[in-house]
């Protein structure tokens, strides 16, 4: 939105960063209590802000819609979606503790295992791809970052 | 700027990519025919636009301001300038073909060797970092992206 003359428009492509993160294995989703796609589930996501790192953007949104406390330690996949200049930076992380609960743009939140993932119920072409490489990577380290385009 | 009034400014973080490639181990560099940083040595880089990938960005940046022909092979790293709200998102790459001339950006380009690269003549801390970054996994065909947050 231009703050000059509040017209609404998206000039430059925009910066979404996100964290796939666990507690003992357990994966963090959120369902989400907002459009789009309400009441699907998804991971920690959302817009960078100004002044920010995408490691501490994706840290802020963990904490705002999951009141969780996330610590990153790799860039997990760049996730680009052209068609709507979007490029999703998506991070693997851990919780520093498993109190977790719905922030005011989650229905719910839950510590789910591998095995009980909504699969079909995913909000986002995105999530899917990153819980995927997720599990890809499971156990290892270090990894070259997933570099997918995606149509949706 | 917004179309709708004119105004300009810079609301949401902005993406840059670009790419370190070379041609048989000669590292293409351009020197800065624009400010900020004229006469000053860079790697081809600029803002992501609207409707690309960051890969597609970067070959293009190579293009216009080397004109050069480019194939990404990796994301070399993340260099976030949150101070400028910027996020550097910077490939590794080859030179299809040794053809390159100056574009409309730069007053010249170079296939430089490594012991030839001008380090106290580059344009940006994020330069300096990525060139240091790519002679660090030299020899390495798959390797985690650096992440990296710069002051300047």
């Amino acid at each position: 939105m231009c703050d000059h003359c509040g017209f609404v428009d998206y000039v430059n492509p925009r910066i979404v960063v996100g964290v796939v993160c666990t507690w003992e294995g357990r994966l963090l989703l959120c369902r989400r209590a907002i459009e789009p796609r309400k009441g699907f589930w998804t991971i920690p996501a959302g817009f960078l802000e100004q002044g920010e790192t995408p490691e501490g953007g994706a840290v802020r949104e963990a904490a705002e819609e999951a009141r969780a406390e996330v610590a990153i330690d790799a860039l997990l996949g760049v996730y680009s979606v052209p068609r709507i200049s979007q490029v999703q930076m998506i991070f693997r992380g851990h919780l520093l503790s498993p109190n977790v609960a719905a922030g005011e743009e989650s229905l719910e939140v839950r510590l789910a295992t591998w095995d009980e993932v909504p699969w079909d119920d995913l909000a986002f072409p995105s999530v899917v791809a990153a819980l995927r490489h997720f599990g890809e990577v499971r156990g290892l380290l270090t990894f070259p970052s997933f570099r997918v385009t995606l149509g949706g």
